[in-house]
C-alpha cells in the first residue's frame, strides 16, 4: 500500500553533517507548521516527547542495506535492517524520545534529537512510560557498544 | 514536503473493531513482505520491537481533531493532538513497543500491539532501553486514567 504524508514541520539546528555519536547535548528547534500550533496545547505538561522524522537523505538499496554491520563497523555482527536503527531502511523514519526544553508558539526546543538541520518532521507524540517503556528487555551485547557514545 | 512510503507488511489478528482499552494480551502476526525477510536477521536476539503502523482508518479534520478530549472523554481535559496519542492526527502513525513471541520466516508474532487486523506496517525497529526509555519523566495526571486499562 502506498502511504502519503505531508510533513508537519522541520528540524532547525546547527548540525549539518551526519554523525553516529554524541547527540545527547544537541539542542534543536522543532518548527511546526503554523496552522497546527493549536495541536501543541497541553504539551508543556510533559517533560519528553517522541519525534518522528523523515530521514530524507537516507537511501535504501536492498542489496547493500538489507543486512549489514551496524554503523558499518566490522567489529559488530551483520544483522538485518529491522534488527538495527540505521537510517538506510525501506521507509527511512527516525523515532527518538527527547527532552522538552521550551515551547513558544509553534516552536518546541528539545535536547538530544539525532537529526540534522532541515530534517522534515512527520509527527510528534507525548512520551509517557506506561506506553513507551518496557521492562525485562533483552538485547544483544553489540547494542552496548553502539550506544556507549550515542547520546 | 510530501513523503511517500510503501508499506513493508501488514498486521494479522482477530481484532476487527477499533477499541480504546485492553490490548495487552492481544496476539498479532506481523506479516512482512517476503522480499524483506533477510531484514529480520538477528531480530530474535531482542525481546521487544517497536512497530510503526499506518492507521489507515483514521481521519484528521483540523476543526474536529486539532484539540479534543482524549478518547472523547469529557472527564479529561481538552488537549492538542500532539499532546495525545489519538489516531486522528495529521499523519496517522502509531508507535508501539511490543513483546516478540516468535519469528518464523517473514512472520513475527507479537503481544500487545494496539492495531486492528489488516493495518499496514511502515517500519519495525528493535527496542532497547538506551534508546527508547527515559528517566525522570513528567506527565499530566490524566495519562494515568487513560492508561489504566489500555494494555
Amino acid at each position: 500500500m502506498t502511504i502519503n504524508f505531508e510533513s508537519i514541520g522541520f528540524v532547525k539546528n546547527n548540525i549539518t553533517e551526519k554523525k553516529d555519536t554524541n547527540w545527547g547535548n544537541d539542542i534543536s528547534e522543532l518548527v511546526i507548521n503554523e496552522e497546527l500550533t493549536r495541536g501543541l496545547t497541553g504539551l508543556s505538561e510533559f517533560s519528553h516527547l517522541i519525534v518522528i522524522t523523515y530521514l530524507n537523505e537516507a537511501k535504501f538499496e536492498i542489496e547493500n542495506h538489507i543486512e549489514r554491520h551496524p554503523q558499518g563497523r566490522k567489529d559488530l555482527p551483520i544483522v538485518g535492517i529491522f534488527a538495527q536503527r540505521a537510517k538506510d531502511r525501506p521507509n527511512p523514519i527516525g523515532i527518538t524520545a527527547v527532552e522538552i526544553m521550551n515551547i513558544e508558539k509553534n516552536i518546541i526546543t528539545v535536547k538530544g534529537l539525532d537529526a540534522i538541520n532541515h530534517t522534515p518532521i512527520i509527527d510528534i507524540k507525548p512520551y509517557f512510560p506506561q506506553y513507551d517503556c518496557r521492562e525485562n528487555v533483552r538485547y544483544p551485547e553489540w547494542i552496548n557498544v553502539i550506544m556507549r557514545d550515542y547520546f
